[in-house]
């Protein structure tokens, strides 16, 4: 092993692979104290520990295993496969598809921290090969850094910039695909924004990230990236989606419809979930199994699909929780400080306290939008089913059916931004846009 | 059958049981055109057309069946049991446990409406055990209705109302346990406020409610009744609970813990899940089967408890759920209004913009009280892992470990009531009162 090809171990963990002539991408089995693994020996994380090795598992997951813990390493088989794992590797395959990976600051590849891409801006095609070796199997991945940020600090104007961002890329015709790596967040938000800002998408735009940073044992970040690229060039469909990790076996990816997703957990891998409907597909060893139980309608792939990017956003819409308590003055206030939308998210099937009823009418006679959706998270408002529902369409209060309060507050500031007036307004709020709504059923 | 033993059926349905010579309370098998399905023929309600027959499953739930599709009838035995189904039915066996049952206006019973008790106000035990048979083997039942509110017009007045009638009611001796009928809207926010508030409980209160009215053939109220009462008479732990249908199986209750308990559907019967936790207890075919598994330490039922009551509420608290796009300035308003605390929903594991620190800078330098749950809602806060975090407790900001935002936000109407300065705010709102946080591990 030459110092280029030691992956950036050092110390205890370049003693031992040296001792066996082990290099980077050579598939081993380890013996340790407690299990028997095999994988393909990863290049160490920066900001590791001296006392790890780290193997990838056929699963796509990266495990760290401490050196004290292994009692033998065998290589297996050499450093093979279709990439080149030195730090210069390409994908030797010019025929793959192409994709565009477009970070903003969540992430995913080994040199990149998961919160901020800050640490390294200059994200190389070949670091991420060197991170996720089996990326250069599936595409040609042609990556830019366009922010740097945790996802919690990006507003409605990122996401214009975002929106634009994958336009061009979009617009460009020589890409299968686009993945966007984004903090996990508010990544449920981004990705319902672009669901609305990119319409008639040719192709797929998929954001991804990870519950744990790459340089964690059991980080998330090489089997997300690994599906959510599958996907992006692979799939049928078209539209915005979200993929992150599904369920608690270590093998799947889950494609979640961008504005029918949520996370759902602060610190699990499979926090992201889809809401009152099931993902788009999942992927997993390499293949993209769509689930035909998805009640979602999806457009196909169309490479001549004439784009429709309408990326503006008003952010004049406040969002308000109600709870027992809840003081009215709130709403007052939303109108003195000019908003011109609020979402409610109410109670059960979408109420408040009458307590509210004269803020609501003085709200919505001073012009603004006032729509309703449930905190309870799944299942549909009902506002006819009983008085308090009644009394509060007939104020004037628009229901939302089965969309999430997240996805309502991000399509209000589209709304506010791409219709003229309040009428219309509503009317856009109440259309199926993007998948945001389910049809709706009688209340059962 | 004579006009008493009808159970106020009539037309059709009444002409039906007349002629295969069936009162209300016998048991019958009923051949469908779907199924083949046997249980006890229960009263009609009076909210219910004259097309169906209702009879009670083995489960415990009642099923309206039409009688068009009703292939053939036949009565398998009489009206027997350990009840008295009469209109001025008594249960018979006085030696059975007392149980004070409170009616808030959320129910249950057949003769009251399951969103407000207001149609039927004159509650009676004989009208209870008509409706719920079962009922008359587990418990003598004391009603009283104390208000007929739909749920989403409770505020905290309310909750100090309910937990001292609960108080009245403990403290006499004679219970073996307290059920409290409530609307599904904000029951977990009650009993979250009834936990706090009756500390050192003798007996159990468990909050019950129903997801489908009892005048629905696919109600589950009386199965919730049913195993409410079951909890409160015969549990071997105290404190305060809410009793709502488990799963999708029909025959199984689950007791949550009153502060670790949400509405995650707007519809389904299983809509209450415990967060974070297991349920304490499943109630099924009669019998508590408690769930080992939980990580709540329970107080074990006894008689000769002190009850602390500590009723009164401030609701000078806003909560506050962030989203991209959050203006700063709703904060402030909360300070120029006079809040006295801000629950803080940020994102991931408690997360807001950085554009919201001088506005938490200034709410925090006046005197407000501010902490911060998770939007994810389940997992724990955990503010020390990025910088987003580390700036937040810097400024002040005090994580609520895995409170949902809910609990929090009664909890801290309740400190604010119960305490008499900032800093002892802050204490009581760190300190674990009634298992509204498991100690903090490490983030996984």
């Amino acid at each position: 092993m030459t110092e280029g090809e030691s992956g950036g171990y050092r110390g205890d963990g370049r003693g031992l692979l040296l001792k066996h002539n082990i290099s980077i991408g050579d598939t081993v089995e380890v013996d340790t104290v407690d299990d028997k693994l095999s994988g393909i020996i990863m290049p160490r994380y920066e900001a590791a520990s001296d006392e790890f090795i780290v193997i990838k598992l056929k699963s796509g997951y990266n495990v760290g295993i401490r050196i004290p813990r292994i009692r033998s390493i065998r290589k297996l088989s050499r450093n093979t496969a279709s990439v080149n794992v030195k730090s210069s590797g390409k994908p030797e395959n010019k025929n793959l598809p192409r994709l565009a990976l477009i970070s903003t600051g969540g992430t995913i590849a080994s040199k990149v921290d998961y919160r901020t891409g800050g640490v390294h801006p200059a994200l190389s095609a070949s670091e991420l090969y060197d991170s996720v070796p089996e990326l250069a199997a599936v595409a040609q991945i042609e990556p830019e850094v366009l922010l740097s940020e945790y996802s919690e600090n990006l507003n409605p104007g990122h996401w214009t910039m975002i929106a634009q961002k994958i336009a061009d890329k979009v617009q460009k015709g020589t890409f299968s695909g686009v993945v966007v790596s984004h903090g996990t967040d508010t990544m449920h938000y981004s990705a319902a924004a672009l669901s609305f800002a990119l319409q008639r998408l040719p192709v797929p735009v998929v954001l991804v990230g990870a519950q744990r940073s790459s340089d964690r044992p059991s980080s998330d970040a090489a089997l997300n990236l690994l599906g959510a690229t599958t996907f992006a060039v692979g799939s049928e469909v078209s539209g915005v989606f979200v993929a992150m990790h599904h369920g608690t076996s270590d093998d799947a990816v889950a494609i979640h419809v961008g504005t029918r997703v949520r996370k759902n957990h602060t610190s699990r891998r499979d926090a992201f979930e889809s809401i009152d409907v099931t993902p788009v597909a999942l992927v997993r060893n390499g293949r993209i199994e769509m689930q035909k139980k998805s009640s979602i309608k999806l457009t196909p792939r169309k490479s001549d699909a004439q784009l429709k990017l309408s990326p503006k956003f008003d952010a004049s819409v406040a969002l308000l929780k109600y709870h027992p308590g809840f003081d009215p003055r709130f709403i007052d206030y939303a109108v003195t400080a000019g908003y011109k939308a609020i979402i409610l998210e109410g109670t059960g099937l979408g109420h408040v306290s009458r307590e509210c009823y004269p803020a609501l009418k003085n709200a919505i006679k001073a012009g603004l939008v006032v729509c309703m959706t449930s905190q309870c998270i799944w299942g549909r408002v009902g506002m006819t089913v009983y008085d308090t529902g009644r009394d509060l369409l007939e104020i004037g209060v628009v229901p939302l059916s089965d969309m999430i309060s997240e996805t309502a507050t991000v399509k209000a500031m589209w709304a506010l931004a791409n219709t003229r007036n309040v009428s219309s307004t509503i009317e856009m709020m109440k259309e199926n846009v993007a998948n945001e709504m389910t049809s709706a059923l009688p209340i059962s």
